[in-house]
């Protein structure tokens, strides 16, 4: 699939999951309020990369991109929500995200706190409230155990742990790893995996998109941490070199930078291997791994 | 069956739950301050009403009371979560917690939210993983849809929000009512629905195990508002008159105490018929409902 196809594919799906997770807030029965805030920093922008993951991995199954929706939303919510807490000032005290107020600085700390809350918990019901005929109930308890596991103290709030835990210290590679693969690499785990159980995949499928998802993941944060150094405050919307400022140990202080772009080539590599073991027709999410290996913010 | 049965059954299941939560978080492979910090709030003690309840109903069908095991520990988990964030500086800022230091206090802001966070998410692992050949796939769905609406932005997290923005002003009784019904009520619907769904009830059973749940819910919220009046400090863990004090709405600020009085009387009393219309062997139903309506603290 060539790139004007990913670029449709993209806009499409992109626009479909922004009304989707929206409408899902719309139409709780809850304080004004709390709903607000929810749907304020889902609107805050972002590239969608978990929910462009699900339906990717599906489009490469051959199945309908639209079984996909609810699962997609239900990440992206878990995205939102950690964005929202990490925010908070007892975490990384930061009034900007994307350009916009932080969600504590709109509707206070308390809102923004339970805001997320409720985003978490509502991501949950989301998966099991599914209603599509394809979609059977082990599917339904696959998606929220995958997805639990990953944001969980297993996954995203352990890296995000570790993370706070390694400020201000030197971190081995190791560390640096464990702390990427389980804060942004588990959660992208997921939106992926989650397209491969709904598509009814075999284990051995499941095990190279794992690994191909390991890849991906640590590609993103080494992306990350390059831009954090090359990019300019308009594309990435906060202040570069704010890692170097922090004392924080990156890819690139523990590589250089030119080390840092190796490893994020042998990354994008793997993730390209991986993805040609599955025998799936992979372009789109050949596409997308090129997008976030190259993405300038 | 009578008051030492009770006694038996509630001190052996609270040692049981007691003992598989902190169980469930010990085999986490996750940041040891995480653990602790999940561990040390869920050690700090209470009634464990919502395990309790979830035990109860599985008594009243005559069910093993063992298949409750894991939707108990997920529900205290999510109660656990929403004291921890509840006594955040942002929210009520509460140094102490049944006499013991708040978690924040101890571990710090930052990882009190996300060990938050971290119980939340593995309430629904939980649920979704657990083996016992009784419980099937549709079960297990209907668990964590019924657990996430309670704890969500239509149950808990609303009611919470509810009562933030109630404060310091008079609210009428049914503002009052939604917000008691929410932040604590729904929790312990889910608990009895929990059991309910466990044990294989019929439609009309889980009506009247809601309506139950309901009266329950409010008679609960009531003699707590009765006891920050009445109660002494040593037993209730924090300063008697703290709602006086922050000038909240309480049921004896609206009623006067002889008319809360006379309102807890009247819910207990639908409480016990709605037991009664189940048809089922609720003599430990009955025995916690007039435990809630009597406790000291």
């Amino acid at each position: 699939m060539g790139t004007a196809s990913f670029e449709m594919f993209s806009n499409e799906y992109k626009a479909i999951i922004e009304r989707e997770i929206v409408e899902y807030v719309n139409i709780l029965k809850a304080p004004a309020v709390v709903k607000e805030a929810m749907i304020y920093s889902l609107q805050a922008g972002g590239k969608r990369i978990r929910p462009l993951l699900v339906f990717a991995v599906l489009e490469a199954f051959g199945k309908s991109l639209r079984i996909g929706i609810p699962a997609a939303a239900a990440i992206e919510m878990i995205h939102t929500y950690s964005l929202i807490h990490d925010d908070l000032p007892a975490m990384d005290d930061d009034d900007l995200r994307r350009g916009k107020p932080t969600n504590h600085k709109v509707f206070g700390e308390a809102v923004a706190i339970l805001a997320g809350d409720a985003l978490l918990t509502y991501s949950f019901q989301l998966v099991t409230d599914m209603i599509d005929p394809e979609v059977t109930a082990e599917m339904k308890l696959n998606l929220v155990s995958e997805i639990a596991k990953s944001a969980g103290a297993e996954g995203m709030v352990g890296g995000q742990v570790a993370d706070m835990e390694g400020e201000n210290k030197q971190l081995t590679l190791q560390e640096l790893e464990y702390i990427h693969e389980h804060k942004t690499g588990k959660l992208l785990t997921a939106s992926i995996l989650s397209g491969a159980i709904l598509a009814g995949a075999s284990e051995e499928q499941q095990l190279h998109l794992r690994d191909f998802a390991y890849h991906l993941g640590l590609a993103f944060q080494i992306r990350d941490d390059i831009l954090d150094i090359e990019g300019s405050v308009e594309l990435i919307g906060k202040p570069v070199g704010s890692d170097v400022g922090n004392h924080k140990s990156t890819y690139p202080s523990l590589l250089t930078l030119q080390g840092a772009k190796q490893k994020l080539e042998h990354h994008i590599e793997l993730a390209h291997a991986a993805l040609g073991k599955t025998t799936l027709q992979t372009g789109l999410l050949n596409e997308l791994t090129d997008l976030i290996a190259n993405r300038n913010h």
